[in-house]
């Protein structure tokens, strides 16, 4: 029987790395990456420097790169879109498991941040276990999140006292207006300039946590435009960018 | 110039420590702790594991237990109890730190779970900062949080795919009405019975993450009353008990 890790690696911050993740990564022999895109370079980077940095030296253990995917953009709608490149994710991935991973063997999935926010790995694995071709087990290890990072590095709480807290993407940020305190991920749009700038204020971070963190803090209204320039010029540089942000209503 | 640092230490299992927070350990003269009630105990316990665990042989630390003040129960609004409570804390702390802490040291506070998530101790730096009284610098170091812990056993996501997750308490589930998944927080009146079991499933957790986990998944109509029992004996033979759940509402 094959055992699976799934190892939440924090948010780009090495140091993110909990005592349980690493006791995990020196059981590995297999690491599966899924990246895609312009990100994908610098997250296999970091990923590296990870095992290097943590896993005991007499350990061997390799690397396993899986094609993604692209997304069918001929499937109209989002759910579908994504249902279907999941579908051949799992082909895909469980090729790669059969193939790579001795029948006894540990294989292993690094996520950023942590696997149980905005991530898929979770999701392609019960869909493995649902076609039940190639049994397996697996564990899961959390990890620092980016949201969490944010906070840390505004050392801001993202609850007031007793609230709730709405995590949402920016796609569906126009659904959550009723709410006082929002934490947005995948916003690849800005979607908060559809808000009401003078009745909120902002605290934004991209590569939260990490040496290169870029933070801005303030009324909405006032750092909108300024959050989207830095943006932009930080995803140019770079080639990627990870940011999340709270929005907070102004009392 | 007093450095605090505020480090979250996960939800108690002791491998949840990141490197970051490890590494803020080794910085720490003096560690001051605030807890209350029957969890206390355990809870002193874990930091006391954590440090002989984790802090360098050659280093000496010291632990100062500030005593917290009771709630005034006479004030009948939550929030003008909480602000007046929290108001005492300052002037506790403060005292604690200008007498405990050496004018160059740095002193602590190791945070359950994440500072950023359902913890006063931001808040109560943030007053402090505010009164003037004591210059100090401080810094966040996030943590593995109970919400994380109960995903990562359940080897859940949180969110479904594109979509949004709202956290909240005991308190404020009725509110919560229209959101498909909902993690909740503080509880300690099964809030959940509120809602139509049939429409919902649960995932339940307490001290998950550590050795003692108690997990519960299924629909809400068939689980209800048993976390309920399951709870209330955990909180008895323990003392205090620290549980978290995912409520999705059925599609």
């Amino acid at each position: 029987m094959r055992t699976i890790l799934v190892i939440g690696i924090g948010a780009g911050n090495p140091e993110h790395l909990t005592v349980q993740a690493i006791r995990a990564l020196n059981e590995v022999d297999v690491f599966f990456a899924l990246d895609k895109g312009a990100s994908k370079r610098d997250l296999l980077a970091l990923r590296h420097e990870i095992c290097e940095r943590y896993i005991e030296k007499e350990r061997t253990y390799r690397f396993v790169e899986v094609q993604d995917p692209v997304r069918d953009e001929k499937v109209a709608a989002y759910d579908a879109r994504v249902d279907a490149w999941h579908g051949e994710r799992v082909e895909l991935l469980e090729q790669a498991l059969r193939d790579q991973l001795p029948e006894h063997g540990t294989g292993a999935f690094l996520v950023w941040g942590d696997p149980s926010l905005y991530d898929s790995t979770l999701r392609l694995l019960e869909r493995m276990i649902a076609r039940a071709r190639l049994p397996f087990v697996y564990r899961v290890i959390p990890g620092i999140s980016s949201v969490q990072a944010l906070a840390a590095s505004h050392r801001i709480t993202l609850n007031q006292i007793g609230g709730a807290v709405h995590i949402t993407t920016g796609r569906k940020l126009g659904e959550a207006r009723e709410q006082t305190d929002v934490i947005v991920m995948l916003d690849g749009e800005c979607a908060f300039k559809q808000l009401p700038g003078e009745d909120y204020d902002i605290w934004w971070g991209a590569y939260a946590g990490s040496d290169d963190e870029l933070l801005r803090a303030g009324r909405l209204s006032e750092l909108s435009e300024e959050i989207e320039r830095v943006r932009a010029a930080a995803r140019a540089q770079r080639g990627w960018i990870m940011d999340t942000y709270l929005l907070r209503r102004r009392a």
